[in-house]
């Protein structure tokens, strides 16, 4: 298994509507996240930032973000959630959600 | 269990110093942390700012809390690494780390 803390800014005229639609994610995009071997997802919100921690418990996360990324209403739902999030200016290339790095972890 | 995400910021030119801290913690901290209840406990690091995640198991967060900061090791710990944090400024009364809101969870 391995761990993954990403963040992504968010429009602050649109957070209630980001939060909103994440207290009612479609049924398709999550049966995908969970086809997709990611368990314990969670995203936190605060002063316009969002944080998100899950578990990749899959052999092949490129593969499976691949997946991901070719299902047409996970397309559907990032054409939603896109305009509203601010991506950091300090990602890497081919990020939209920014890898963070693990410092610490107990068990 | 409760899950917790939480937010600070970290002094640029000690961040290197604090991540040597966090590679090798001091047995004791990590005991107390454990028999406070809490696990699955992880800090990322992303453009000077440490974002934790960690749930918690049992049934008194605040007793829980207050046990570990009577704690004498810990009191020592937190004494090396304070320095090192900026909290935010939107933190609430008596928060250091500032706790984040969770706005979606997928088991």
């Amino acid at each position: 298994m391995k761990r993954f803390g990403q963040v992504i800014g968010v429009d602050p005229q649109q957070f209630e509507k980001y939060k909103t639609y994440h207290a009612a994610v479609w049924p398709e995009i999550l049966e995908m996240i969970s086809a997709c071997n990611i368990t314990n997802y969670s995203i936190f919100h605060k002063d316009n930032m969002l944080y998100a921690y899950f578990e990749y418990t899959g052999t092949d996360f490129t593969a499976d973000m691949a997946r991901m990324a070719a299902d047409p209403k996970t397309q559907e739902w990032w054409a939603v959630m896109e305009p509203m999030q601010r991506p950091v200016a300090k990602r890497s290339v081919g990020e939209w959600w920014a890898n963070m790095e693990e410092v610490f972890h107990l068990e």
